[in-house]
């Protein structure tokens, strides 16, 4: 039945509203998709659940492709199995937690490893059961620390999360690619380019990691990709390294008094006046040794000094760093911390007093262009002096490399693709090579064909549901309104009746009833006494891609079909307004490629 | 795509699960449909889950037909709004409650009223926006104090909660009618007998209030009807009192010693002996006043007395004095509270030391029967002692009556149409006119036709999704499986390919493609090396209400086709078997009125 502007619960706003920050939230708001309740919690008002509907029919429709079988566990979940696995504390305060009146504790599930795990566990005993893909489409609840005023980051959120079992890893790898294929296609067919950027594992380990982003400058995630093809989520980007050179021959360190260097800037200036280099090269940012103290936090409260040491020309990344760390989190080191740590000199740290050998007992980790044979100026562990000649490998020895350098546009790519530009997408899936962390935390065996009980091998794979729908909003509009993608458009078709003629609004009735007899689902904007002007302007602000007008046109027995992308716009006999606005549709049908669904 | 038992997340289980009381809850598990995560939390197997959505499939075709629309709340609620109504304190510990990582309240919604209420007031101006019909089909979350094992009493549940806005009493009248025959032929279309029975309002207030149960033994409903018509929730029968009597000559009151009675029997006993009755009618326990001393306690915690006076015969029912009292609840006045209210005599309880003005400012309330005139026998408030003649209305007034006295097969209904016999049921939907509670609190009004404004009145109607399938277990099965209704089946028809013939199995899908080409799902069970009985067995657990047998006949051409429900068996050559599945399916479909969606 035809949704009508007169009876459906929707009130377009003029007006921007002030709690939301971006183009695509602002319009979801004014067009009367969705109504925030609390921060990153939403109501989804009539029109939104449609397209919110439409958008989760594709990805099960995908899931079910390729063989995935839907089921539906709970949001509300008991603590034991996220004991087992750590999460319970790794999560920290990243999930909502409760207690029942028995006391018993609970959490708001974030993402359903565990339970999947568990199930498995529970209906699965051989390899003939397997390769299984599991699927479900639900509420999934997450205590994010700055809550974005829009769906981008919500707190209660939907999500399509599906786990795949497998004997072994050849097995993994062809869940994976299956996974990988079906989100290229789920994409396609909601609209959205995506480009597909190597990731981290972060919280779910394993050895394959890719995310899906949506191209976007208002997108919160930084990405890089090279000019050849590689791209990579920042927290993934491996750094080139120079090979290592021999020690042999290389002058020894010496200390020198450096006054008045408090900058990296500072110091090489002075160096450049005072130990200019016989080779005639000025002295750079690059030559010098940057020793950054930060505090690591355990998910368990504890905490330790790292100094992590990179070159003087770059600073630490907290978020490639907490990429690595993960679970532990980085936290600045304070002046309280100076002060009861008397090994580090404050602006002259130096690799001699550090690393988990010394003195101090402090964990050092460097860069990874911090190769045996490289000398820098660095600091002497004295206040106003540095070393110069430090050479890597000979004078010091740190306790690892580290990937927490910032990444810079016009870095190599690692895969020897050109210089990295960088660029802002939006996540809407992520896909995880589990491998086996979850199958042996929970004990998830089975038989293989010569009757040995395995481990099996696992994969996670994450679409967002509400974020694809935000992310649809964000690269879907123009200055009047939405523009949505004709698979996910709340309607078909738009049908608006102008005037105040009794026949105008027949007519556009008569449409209506025509265009769902052939299958199309249609919004009339039946309002009388509201101009054309307003009309019009909710017709673009709404974004359902063609707009039938019946009005003035309709005394010489034809309608106006617009579209809402392109402004196109054609007027038609009416008898043949209906056909025209299927072949419309079934044109950008088959040019956008939907496929069954 | 067909199902194939070969590839199924499944595994049906010959034991009775431990956990389950209930035959229909205990075969949702065997069969693979369910399986429980904690107390009144459940996973949803794809075979439950196909189940679970042709419910909620069915119940939004009668909510689009009736013009409700739908939307979608979030579960993760804030504070404020249940803080305004006051519903925050009332639920208690009926609610889940947590707090976000900043320290603010938040609950999972139990229901949605004030959102819905405050969603109205957002979107909603004019009685032109009026009758208005808002719908969500939810998970929504109770900490239930005695979670069943089942899904009867979940904790985490969906429901299908709506509501209505309207400008005046008729309004209301109107959308409660539409509503209560939405629910009469969504209950007619999952194939679930329905009584409707008056109930009380409990928390929502307001003025009229039916619930939909299904009769079952296994229910934990209880209701009362007549052969007349009457049906009522227990808590929502009301007493048919005698009229009062006049109280001139009636002789005095007088206590007595009555040793040795501390029974109402010993105390009959004592009165016949030792008291005979002039007119020679024996003493039954009818013609004494027990006085019943309990705590009420209110939800923010504060408590007091309450004295409950009923006839001797017949026992508070703590559930239909809950019901009057809401949100108040009732516990048990303890030995240490009797230590503390030397006014209450343990065992002489006497309404002449009760009431709110009397001395001890107990509050005193009697059953409907203990009308002026009476006469009764009751407690002299002195051990060992007891009144005869003591006359309501002459020698003492009650502050009140009140409904809480048990209700007896036998009863008389209140409407006159006969005597009530008690019946169990499960509660699948409860529809209230909720008046202008929630709008008053809130806030709600409209500008009505003359300009001014008026505050809205609202229905709140809820159905439960998740009860209703598990009603339909308990109420469609057998001693070999579930049974399932056509319209909600995991699939419409169940092929069984049986014996070690690679043509029964290719027989099997053909047969499997063709049904499907015809609109109809299908399960095909391709297991190979797994005998007849244990499929034949699987196929009865399942409850699929079409099974067709491709088989040993399939030498001679022909299959069977059996019926779940019936038992009927019949051959059919194998070139009409899917037009046959059809045709009885058709049958079945006329048979039951399916309608739409």
């Amino acid at each position: 039945m035809a949704l009508r502007m007169s009876t459906l619960f929707l009130r377009t706003l003029r007006e921007d509203p002030v709690d939301a920050e971006l183009p695509g939230h602002r319009l979801l708001v004014r067009a009367g998709y969705i109504r925030r309740v609390a921060p990153g919690i939403f109501t989804w008002l009539p029109l939104g659940l449609r397209v919110l509907r439409r958008v989760e029919a594709i990805v099960r429709a995908e899931m079910d492709r390729i063989g995935a079988q839907e089921l539906q566990f709970p949001a509300l979940l008991p603590r034991e199995p996220y004991e087992v696995t750590g999460r319970w504390t790794e999560y920290g305060d990243a999930i909502f937690t409760l207690q029942d009146r028995r006391g018993n504790d609970y959490l708001l599930g974030p993402t359903h490893e565990e339970m999947f795990t568990l199930a498995a566990k529970d209906l699965v005993s051989s390899y003939k059961d397997l390769p299984l893909a599991l699927y479900q489409v639900q509420t999934k609840y997450r205590d994010e620390a700055r809550p974005r005023a829009g769906l981008l980051r919500g707190r209660e959120f939907v999500m399509k999360d599906s786990y795949s079992f497998d004997v072994d890893d050849a097995g993994l790898s062809a869940s994976y690619d299956r996974h990988r294929g079906a989100y290229l296609a789920a994409f396609a067919r909601l609209g959205l380019e995506v480009v597909v950027v190597s990731a981290m594992s972060g919280s779910m380990g394993g050895s394959r990691s890719e995310e899906f982003l949506c191209p976007t400058p208002v997108g919160e995630d930084t990405y890089v990709r090279s000019a050849g093809g590689y791209a990579a989520n920042v927290e993934a980007v491996t750094t080139v390294a120079p090979d290592p050179l021999p020690v042999d021959g290389l002058a020894a360190a010496h200390v020198e008094d450096t006054p008045d260097t408090p900058t990296i800037a500072a110091l090489v200036d002075l160096l450049e006046h005072r130990f200019p280099r016989a080779d005639g090269r000025a002295w750079t940012a690059a030559d010098t040794l940057k020793n950054v103290v930060l505090t690591v936090r355990h998910p368990d409260g504890r905490s330790e000094p790292l100094v992590v040491g990179v070159p003087g020309d770059r600073d630490v990344d907290v978020k490639r760093l907490e990429a690595v760390l993960y679970p532990d989190t980085v936290e600045p080191f304070t002046e309280a911390d100076f002060a009861t740590t008397p090994a580090l000199v404050r602006g002259y740290i130096g690799p001699q007093a550090l690393g988990s050998d010394s003195a101090s007992g402090i964990r050092y980790l460097v860069d990874p262009r911090v190769v045996d044979g490289t000398a820098w100026v660095t600091g002497a562990n004295e206040s106003g002096r540095h070393v110069l000649g430090l050479v890597a490998g000979r004078d010091f020895t740190a306790d690892g490399t580290v990937e927490a350098a910032d990444v810079r546009p016009g870095d190599p790519a690692p895969d020897g693709s050109g210089p990295l530009e960088a660029a802002r997408g939006i996540e809407v899936g992520h896909i995880f090579a589990l491998g086996r962390k979850f199958a042996d935390a929970l004990g998830l065996q089975v038989l293989d064909e010569s009757g040995r009980q395995v481990t099996v091998t696992m994969g996670s794979y994450g679409l967002g549901v509400t974020r694809a729908v935000a992310a649809i909003a964000e690269t879907h509009h123009d200055g009047h309104g939405l523009v949505w993608p004709r698979s996910v458009s709340p309607v078909d078709v738009h049908v608006v009746a102008t005037g105040k003629d009794d026949a105008v609004f027949t007519a556009a009735e008569d449409l209506a009833r025509e265009l769902e007899e052939l299958g199309l689902s249609v919004l009339v904007d039946d309002r009388r006494r509201v101009s054309p002007g307003v009309k019009f302007a909710d017709a673009e602000l709404l974004g359902v891609p063609t707009v039938v007008v019946v009005g003035r046109g309709l005394a010489t027995g034809v309608v106006e079909v617009r579209d809402r992308l392109t402004g196109d716009r054609r007027e038609v006999p009416v008898p043949d307004a209906a056909a025209a606005v299927v072949t419309v549709r079934e044109e950008a049908k088959t040019s956008t490629a939907v496929r069954g669904g």
